[in-house]
């Protein structure tokens, strides 16, 4: 695997799981990474193991996000990695849901994707270089039953993915969607006892991402899938 | 053919093109037919025409949405069949997008269909029936270039679709993706000479839409395609 | 619905299912209907309800095509509808299949396709009409395991009317792919008594077919999909 | 990235572009590599290279594959990595095409995959480990007119590679369906001098493909994809 080719990361929406592995694997790369989240209190641990700045931001305000990409640019330099990774499940019957947090979630996990997107693009196209990474789930795939905010956000996220690659990717921007289509691994989720590896190794999949931002661009992945080794699918 | 097992049609969004013919097909058919848009006065002509209701609605505000589907039960009484049909087109490069226009469009295209499905599935599924339609396009699975917002809300409206058919299908509820691949016949919008039928017909689209929705539910099609047979796809 | 624009319909697979059903609605709506399959007398008592003629056919040997094509051509006229309905599955784990019958199921399901689309195109492109339906299944969709054989068919199926589709369609040539989500009813699988309509009634089947053969260039669906209303997908 | 957890490596439809490339990056990781071809002089040189053996097998024939595995089992030891990799086309026009060359190109591109597939299984099931890769194209996702041949066979092994990763993963097996979404760079093909990395570096794809082989089970891709920058999807 070849070094990953940028400098300065910014992981938006950062919190415990895929996107700590990533940014302890960005910091070990040798790359300055920026941590953003509505509460950043909580990325205090991680910034302080990792030499991470972080940042107060929410995704879905377009002032705030803004805001955010102006003050890495001054205290880390402006970014050529970006990560998204917010998102917001409001599991329920469709007749029962609460239409403001419905709203609330399709603005956070789709809106804020292109929030962060044209903020990273307006940097990286006159660059020709750089490299945006959504997250997505199984729910961008296939919309299930009782979960019509989530499939309709990372849906959403997804087409704006696609949008995004087709326009940037011949600027130079490598445009990643990554589809984590399983449970992902944490302090409070771990394997069965019968059933190992059931469960998402988020460094596993930090490692993939790793593999995939260092690709040379004669041969880029877009859509990249990862899901446990039992996982129906 | 059958006849469509529906008494009350209600279309959001109602317009020119592939509603109006929908709202002719409907009203032919025997349905009562209420007719819904932010401003209805463009409207008059067609309801005038066909017998039906008019109403103003804006899909993106829960509250609007719930007064609507209120003023349809009194009117022409509970829908048990409604068409979800506004969108919102922001195109231009994703870096000069204007961020307001771009939350509009999403709302307007992906939650608006959410307020619509919910409001449609507190009235149908009491009744075991009942049929719910969302237009979709091109775009509906592939994010073009340069086109951003248009792909994140209309994928957004499938992936709310198809969590609404698996959730709903079960209830007796049927529920349909419209992709409709292809510019559409207009006014302003004809065949040129040298490519006739080139643009999709909406009176055909309709007919479409009518055999879908007279399907008896042992055989019930939930995403349905059409596209004029020189369209590239 | 309007009348089918066909005369002569041509069933390749026919056999007691949705092909029985297809037939009578086509003969029904007055097409000359030929009924071809490796054992033709199973098809009499049908062939007799319907007045259409049977032909003997193996449609994975490129011979017994080409000659059940003339066949038609002087018997019933050259067919203007032409629907390739065999497939085979060899369902077991993939360690234990016999490698013979799997080649056996690919040829018959999949590369009978290509023989059978060929002979209709050679017949339809002179007259810029025509069209083709080629019947899928879940499989067309998605491999399941212990399901590699029929997952290869179908799958290779849908990839041969692709194709046939965007290289006929803008010659006038209507290409279908039906997708059947599901379990046919038939006489020896009727619906649990506690479920109605959980599979699929062929005839229900036959109109949605009929529906799409009559739909305007202007408007063409390819793939067709039909599940029953509490289907799993 | 891991050293790859596997020994011996098979590469059956072994040429010069992404399957040469593969060979050498997983000889330089420490595997023993078999080459397989109908023709395996024209693999002499890249064998002497990397100390690679090399074997005659048509990937359409039962025996000639069989054989072929024993024969590695013998001087290599079972392979637990093998490779699938022939294809062929039969371009042109559907209507023109030789039936003989269609069926020819079908079995070597799918029936191959499953015969190598299943001697493969037949090897790995009972250890509970190894990996199966099998190289698919643009033509395994949508199929292009006057291609009919090629998107058949394509699509038919994709859906082998589903059946077989849905079936075998549980096993332990890692599955992966590469789609080479673009035009491979090569001694007869090189970048446009206006278009730098407009092809497919064989060795980025090698690349990607070590990456994915040493994934831990708890975080497998099964279909990756690779692209050009500047290619149109």
């Amino acid at each position: 695997m070849s070094p990953l080719p940028y400098k300065t990361a910014l992981i938006v929406g950062a919190g415990p799981g895929i996107s700590a592995s990533l940014a302890r694997a960005l910091s070990t790369a040798g790359l300055g990474v920026g941590l953003a989240a509505r509460n950043p209190d909580k990325l205090k641990g991680l910034a302080a193991d990792i030499g991470a700045r972080t940042f107060a931001a929410d995704a879905a305000d377009p002032s705030s996000v803004a805001e955010l990409f102006q003050a890495v640019d001054t205290q880390l330099g402006e970014p050529d990695l970006v990560i998204f990774n917010p998102s917001q499940r409001v599991p329920g019957p469709l007749a029962e849901l609460d239409p403001d947090q419905v709203r609330s979630a399709l603005l956070t996990t789709a809106f804020g994707g292109f929030l962060v997107a044209q903020q990273a693009a307006q940097r990286m196209i006159p660059k020709g270089s750089g490299a945006i990474l959504f997250t997505g789930a199984t729910a961008s795939l296939k919309g299930f039953a009782r979960s019509a905010a989530f499939a309709m956000g990372k849906f959403g996220l997804r087409g704006l993915a696609q949008s995004t690659a087709r326009e940037l990717g011949p600027k130079g921007i490598h445009v990643v969607h990554l589809v984590v289509d399983g449970a992902v691994r944490s302090a409070t989720r771990a394997d069965p006892a019968d059933k190992p590896d059931s469960t998402l190794d988020p460094d596993a999949i930090a490692t993939t991402c790793m593999a995939v931002l260092s690709q040379p661009r004669s041969a880029w992945s877009f859509e990249v899938e990862v899901r446990p080794w039992v996982e129906t699918f």
